[in-house]
């Protein structure tokens, strides 16, 4: 995290600018080469990834489960937040983030994510959990960032 | 992956529709909760995550470096396609992706994602490799799939 300006006279407050970062090896063809990943925060380290779910080594990941991660994570902490400015307590968030890719004209395209929600909210009701999903969904930076379908499925545990 | 139709008469080819999935666990409100992803793959299994960087217990990730391990991941793959397309036998590209998050009106918003390059692409001239690099930021994938600006800067190895 940085300063994003000269004190609170612009459209930036200070640490209002943050840099994340990540950095890949990739070794040979696109077929027969190898890559790696790594994150700034180490949670990915040299990690295998290629276009493939299967490695001859080991696991390895593929940018397209990262968007779903990256997505379902942005999402929970997103209704978390929708549902405590509402005055409630969220308990617990699962939700399931599945990206579709289909072989189009234009190449592999993420063509949707499907979101599957499931929360632990005492106290809410249908219309007020729904309000505040559908808020998240809207409002998650990740979600404002993909330019790709998301639908939604949202339930209260009883 | 699943087969996408049947045969190859309709729009889609056998195979030609994948699936990638994660799971998301949040417990509590957004500043104090704590939560999990997972990938399918699992490259990311019960992983921390939050907005912070910095984490109690351990490491985590967050939504953000996410996106930059994906869209790096993504350009280097589409650049050695590029690059064995036109004929030439890329050894090794590095790639560094930064993601500048900004606080907005909005809230904050992915403005930005900077790649670095620096590949070792034998007899290939610098106007070969840059259209190549251009090529592949224009085409992969994740970049389509990004509503964000993507700035390139590219070298070759001496």
């Amino acid at each position: 995290m940085k300063r994003g300006g000269q004190g609170t006279s612009g459209k930036l407050r200070p640490f209002s600018i943050m840099d994340r970062k990540a950095s890949v090896i990739w070794n040979g063809s696109l077929r027969e080469g190898t890559g790696t990943l790594s994150t700034e925060s180490g949670v990915l380290a040299d990690t295998q990834y290629s276009f493939r779910t299967l490695f001859a080594e080991g696991r390895g990941t593929n940018p397209d489960e990262l968007i779903a991660a990256s997505l379902g994570g942005c999402f929970s902490m997103a209704l978390s937040n929708e549902l405590g400015t509402a005055g409630f307590h969220p308990q617990r968030i699962e939700t399931t983030a599945t990206a579709t890719l289909e072989d189009l004209i234009a190449g592999w395209t993420l063509t949707r994510i499907q979101l599957d929600v499931h929360a632990s909210v005492p106290d809410v009701s249908q219309a007020q959990f729904m309000k505040a999903a559908l808020a998240a969904k809207t409002k998650c930076p990740v979600a404002r960032l993909l330019n790709t379908t998301i639908s939604m499925s949202a339930s209260l545990n009883p």
